[in-house]
C-alpha cells in the first residue's frame, strides 16, 4: 500500500520527559516539540514527522502516532538514547524550571526528509537549532507556508543563523518573553513591526493562558486562549497550538489572512484540550467532534 | 438652570498622586477612581459624582471635570487636605509599589448622594471600604444595575462586610490576583463560580493589558485589551473600563448580555486612550468619534 504524499512535514525535537507539577509527578512520558506539533495537526490534515529516536524508545510511543494516522517515514532510529528533559512546574504553573536536560541521540541529529516531503505544501520548522531549521530549507521545493518556531536559547547564541532563517519563512512564532528578548522592545506591538522587518509575513505572538496575536504589515489579529477548569500540564501547549494551526491551514489549502484566522482557532482548542492531560493523553483520545464542538462554544465567548 | 438628572452615579476615591515609571516622574497629578471612572461615562452618559477633596483641591483639577459635563453635585469639600497616593512602577510597567499614602480628609469620607442621584437606574460603587459601599445602597431607590468594584486591601481586612455588599449588586468586578485571592482557586473559571456564588449575576474579572472575561451562570465572554504601541501610565485603566462600561450601559439603558458586551468594549477602548497619558490628560481632550473609530478597529481585530 502507498502512503498518500504529506501535506504538511513538521520537524522538530522527540523527548521522553519527566514531568513534576504542584500536583502530580509523572516520569519518561511521551514529549517533544513535533509530538505534540504532529499529534495536533493530524486531525486535519495527513503529517509527517522529521526527528530522532534512539534504539530505547518504547514501541508504545510509536504506537501512539501510529494510532493518531502520522506519517513516521522521516523519524530516525539511532543507537543510543533518546533525548530526555525533565523539569518542574512552579504554583501557579506559570513558570517551569528545567532539572535536566541529556540530549543523547539528539545532539548529533540532522533533520533528513524523505523525498515524499519535500513536495508537501506546508512546512512547521519546530524549535531545533536554526542552522538545521536552514538544512531543512535546502531539502524542500516551493512550500506555500512556512511557519518557524524557536526559543530563548537560539535568540542567545545564534541569533545571526535564526535571524537568516526567519528571513525565508511566511511566519515567525514565539511567546511575549522571547519576543521582548529578541528585539528589546517592552510592547508586543513594537516588538512585531521589528520582528516583521526581518522579512516574514506574519508575526505571531503567544501568550500562553492569555492567547496571541497575529501581526502582519497591515494589521493585527487577536485570538484569546479558551478558559478551562481545570488543566494537568501545560507542556507542549504552543507546540500544540502551532501544530493544530498548521494542520488546519494545510487542510483549508489555503494561505490568506482569512484562512490562517480559522486555522489558529483551530490550534488554541487543539492547545486546550492538550494541557487537560500530560503528554498526549487527551489528543490521542480526542476526536473531531469534540474539537467542532469546543471551536463553537469558543467563537460564541469571543463574539462582540 | 435644572441639571437634568443623572443616568449613572459613581462613588469612589479622589487622590492627588505622584507616579513615577521608568520613563518619567509625575507630581501632584489629578487622581483617585472616581474621577478615572467618570471620565471615562461622561463620554456616553450624564455621570453623577460622589466623592471628597480638601480646601486645598486645585480649581484646575474641578474644571478639568466640569469640562467633560461630569455632575458634581455629590461632590463634598472638607476642610483638610485632599487624600494623597504615591507610586512608582517597575521596569516592565506590570508591577508597582506604593511609596505613601496619606488619607487625609478621605479617611472620615462618608459618601452622601443627592437627591437627584438617588434614582439613579446605573450605579457604580468603586473602590472604598465595603461598610461605606453598604452605606451607598441604603440610599440609593431601586437601581437596574449596580457595579461593585474592590481591591486587595478589603478582601484581607474585612471580607464579611464585603461579602456582603457584593451579594446585593448585579456585577462584581476585580482584577486577576484579587479573585485568587478571594476564592484561593487557581483557575479564573474556578475562581469565578466561587465569586458568582456570592449573588452577583456577574463576575467580571479584569487582566490588564490581556483584556477580561465576564462570567455569570450561563456563559463566559472574552474581551481583549486593545492593543497599544506605547503607553505612559496605566494608573485607573480598571477604573478607567469599568466607568466607560457603566457609561455605555447607562446611554443603552439595558442589562441585558449582548448590552454588556458591546458596553465592556466601549469601557475597554475608553481604557486604551486613558493609558497613553498621565491622569486624565488623553481623555480630557478625546472626543467620542475617535472612541468610535479605535471600536471599529478594534472589532476587526477580534473577528474570527
Amino acid at each position: 500500500m502507498t502512503q498518500p504524499a504529506v501535506d504538511l512535514t513538521i520537524v522538530g525535537s522527540i523527548g521522553i520527559d519527566t514531568i513534576e507539577t504542584p500536583a502530580e509527578k509523572r516520569e519518561e512520558i511521551l514529549g517533544g516539540s513535533v509530538s505534540y506539533a504532529c499529534a495536533a495537526a493530524s486531525f486535519f490534515t495527513h503529517t509527517g514527522m522529521v526527528g530522532v529516536v534512539g534504539t530505547d524508545f518504547p514501541q508504545a510511543f510509536l504506537d501512539t502516532w501510529k494510532d493518531m494516522n502520522i506519517d513516521l517515514e522521516g523519524l530516525q532510529t539511532v543507537e543510543g538514547k533518546t533525548f530526555r528533559w525533565s523539569g518542574v512546574y512552579e504554583e501557579n504553573m506559570d513558570n517551569r524550571t528545567t532539572l535536566s536536560t541529556e540530549l543523547n541521540v539528539f545532539e548529533t541529529f540532522s533533520p533528513e526528509l524523505p523525498e515524499a516531503y519535500r513536495d508537501a505544501p506546508y512546512l512547521f520548522l519546530g524549535n531545533i537549532h536554526p542552522a538545521l531549521q536552514l538544512h531543512v530549507l535546502e531539502q524542500v521545493r516551493n512550500p506555500k507556508f512556512i511557519l518557524i518556531d524557536t526559543m530563548d536559547l537560539w535568540i542567545n547564541i545564534d541569533k545571526e543563523d535564526l535571524t537568516k532563517v526567519i528571513g525565508k519563512c511566511t511566519m515567525l512564532t514565539l511567546n511575549e518573553s522571547e519576543a521582548e528578548l529578541f528585539t528589546g522592545e517592552r510592547t508586543l506591538n513594537k516588538a512585531a513591526k521589528k520582528l516583521l522587518e526581518l522579512g516574514p509575513e506574519y508575526v505571531l505572538i503567544k501568550k500562553g493562558g492569555n492567547g496571541s496575536m497575529l501581526f502582519n504589515h497591515e494589521e493585527v489579529f487577536l485570538l484569546h486562549a479558551y478558559p478551562l477548569d481545570h488543566f494537568k500540564d501545560p507542556t507542549g501547549a504552543g507546540d500544540t497550538f502551532a501544530g493544530g494551526l498548521m494542520g488546519a491551514l494545510a487542510a483549508s489549502g489555503k494561505t490568506d489572512r482569512e484562512a490562517i484566522r480559522q486555522a489558529m482557532v483551530y490550534g488554541s482548542i487543539a492547545a486546550s484540550f492538550g494541557v487537560e492531560e500530560f503528554s498526549l493523553d487527551r489528543l490521542a483520545k480526542l476526536d473531531r467532534d469534540e474539537i467542532e464542538i469546543r471551536v463553537a462554544e469558543f467563537k460564541e465567548m469571543c463574539r462582540i
